[in-house]
């Protein structure tokens, strides 16, 4: 029997699952693990009396030092989020020679590197499962699951939000305001959606599969990233119509020992596994090089969901630390590959685009002309609806062209009297 | 550095590719994860020469004791497949106090309680990933990567030979034997594919899945097995034109302390992700009670997809076994809940049926009649063409009936004059 004595510095939503988990199973994982969960302190500014209660002989400070040097606290578990306190209490846990179980991705993405490395210095572990598609294992996976693979793509669904905003404009042809009111009335999008919608959050977790797939630390701001506002219902409808579909991926792929990471709507097939992951779930696509393609798919954010991440770092540590402790991620959070970045410029992808134009004669040659010039070959032209003396949409699909001259086409396409809007464009994916 | 020294017993494809991986990523591997991965001695009757010369230094003989018994041998990895020797191959090599790496789903669904517990007693491990899903991490998954959840459902497309002939049959509209032949040109079915597509093999594949995900061990001839022999093109055509697909899928239920566990033929719904999981991809739909659902898919068969399940089991091997020794699955192989078997009589399902009817006045009300003497309620009847004289298909929906009633009433109306052909029923899951 391996006792783990734990303190959660964060009682919020996630961190109240949790607790209810260690206590409801407390049996169940003792039989089953051969470990003995413990919660021993609950940290933070206000608790409701009720829930604590319920808990039974836990201890409640206001101050998360009487867990960080608790000398009985074997494991902290930090759920407050963000980048500060959670770096310094993550740090401080370690220097006082505590493991560490994390859901933040704010920190693991932005200070993964220097937590690793003092992790590994003072022979303890973090185990942050959650960051990334909730308790969804995708962290095991690139980690343990599929060992000595190699990968040179992966492509991801990373938030929720989105996903479900998306799918719900496709499904319901409704807006994207509509969708994002709808999202907020059931709880799956903040009042200010905006970390959520402009790709951000995306940003952060691409950042840390990357670090584990390709091992790579990039910073955030390093990854082009575009969000879901300037996406209609038309475009998803014009996708459908062409067997396509439109998710916000997180994309990385190894190309001639440079790493391109970018996170942007993107157009994919429907007849592709990804396509059918709808509403709140959320999806890993791992290109393997030995085992091949392998694809991940559950719910990415939710009380339980969460929770049952953290829960499962929990028995995982209690198991593996009774017999040493271990860095989670390798016992070398060094780059084995020296990886370069490669510039968004440099990127080769087929294209969507929507233009809405004035229905006039010589306006499509006049287009297409100007996408020759910067070495832009189309693959389709429709004009969706024939009205004169309007603007009618016009979209086109592109064969692989270089992301730089398409940037340049479509600003002087736009520069023409006759489009009345500006161009959408809508990068493709084969998978 | 953990020195690991190895011996593989049984090099065929498989073999080759856990032998070829070996060789070409041991620097990565020793980077990585700190493993050094020795390959000492080969056993097989036959070997090609310049393979074995390809491999540098290696020790071949024609006499597994030669692994069994070399004290500097530290895991013996079981490749040759089947019950004998198989058996006697792994319990000799953990009786001499080595691990073992397997990638044996007979030996394992057949005799896994009793492998483990040998296992526990010397302290010992067995690594099996690929013996489910190739290397695609279901094992892993259900042992560590969602820990502490229990499973109330799970659903698998567990054999891609059976799933690639049913995605061709659907796709191109060709009849069951066409597919088959189809399969066996591309080398995903064996010359005689009998254990493939009388659902055998998926059986064995369930059986160990239960084991992991309900924490009971089933005789693989306690599962309700069908194959898909009795599947035609119509029914796949006729499914798909009610939004459903037709799945060979091994499902486990756990419903009031007992398991259900069954491989059939079942229609699910095209909208679910499981539905676009095409040709020989294999995937894994698990019902976690905290988590939600999780679905795992990737390529079940190959010589790389799982030469690489073995490999990451021989470095996790060599990661865990550098702190102590455990086996894999728990350390305790016993049941913890005591669930009995639920009869396959009493389940209860949702059923498309087929009838081969003449089209005369009156058949309907007939079989109507009949099934509703055994309190089976339809939910749609469809006659797929009308052309006199003839027999013409007729195609039910059923709401939820216990298998038992379905039964006795399709028996009887198959004494029906005016039925011409053995009906076929389906049942449908909805997931």
């Amino acid at each position: 029997m391996k006792r783990v004595t734990l303190g959660i510095i964060g009682l919020g939503v996630v961190g109240q699952g949790v607790a209810k988990l260690i206590k409801s199973r407390h049996s169940f994982v003792l039989q089953k693990f051969g470990v003995d969960l413990q919660l021993k302190t609950i940290c933070d500014l206000r608790v409701d009396p009720s829930f604590l209660k319920s808990l039974g002989k836990v201890i409640y400070t206001k101050n998360f030092n009487d867990i960080l040097k608790d000398p009985e606290i074997d494991v902290v578990v930090e759920l407050i989020g963000g980048h500060h306190p959670a770096f310094e209490i993550i740090t401080g846990a370690l220097e006082n020679g505590k493991h560490v179980v994390t859901a933040n991705k704010a920190v693991i993405s932005n200070y993964g590197q220097e937590l690793f490395s003092l992790a590994h210095k003072m022979e303890r572990s973090i185990y942050f499962e959650t960051a990334v598609l909730a308790g969804v294992p995708i962290i095991k996976t690139l980690t343990e699951g599929i060992a000595g693979n190699q990968y040179n793509g992966l492509y991801g669904i990373v938030n929720g939000t989105c996903n479900y905003i998306l799918s719900e404009m496709e499904t319901n042809k409704i807006s994207f305001e509509e969708a994002v009111k709808l999202a907020q009335q059931k709880g799956y999008a903040e009042s200010d959606p905006t970390l959520d919608i402009n790709g951000m959050d995306s940003a952060h977790k691409l950042a840390i599969l990357i670090s584990l797939a390709m091992g790579k630390f990039l910073k955030v701001k390093d990854i082009h990233t575009e969000g879901i506002t300037h996406i209609s219902k038309e475009d998803l409808y014009y996708a459908e119509e062409m067997g396509l579909t439109i998710k916000l991926l997180a994309i990385a792929k190894k190309i001639d020992g440079k790493i391109e990471a970018r996170v942007h709507p993107t157009l994919i097939s429907r007849k592709h596994p990804l396509a059918s992951v709808k509403g709140v779930y959320n999806a890993v696509l791992l290109e393997a090089d030995a085992l091949g393609d392998v694809l991940l798919v559950g719910q990415g954010a939710g009380q339980m969901a969460a929770a049952s991440g953290v829960f499962s770092d929990l028995i995982n540590l209690g198991v593996d630390n009774a017999e040493g402790d271990r860095t989670w991620i390798g016992d070398n959070p060094n780059e084995i590959e020296k990886l370069g970045l490669r510039s968004m410029d440099d990127i080769d992808t087929e294209f969507y685009v929507r233009f809405m134009v004035l229905d006039k004669p010589g306006v499509l040659s006049k287009i297409t002309g100007i996408l020759g010039e910067h070495a832009i070959s189309i693959a389709s032209v429709t004009q969706k609806v024939v009205n004169k003396n309007s603007a009618v949409p016009l979209v086109m699909l592109t064969h692989a062209a270089k992301e730089s001259a398409v940037r340049k086409a479509l600003k002087k396409i736009s520069q023409m009297k006759e489009i009345k809007a500006k161009p959408v464009a809508i990068r493709m994916q084969e998978l």
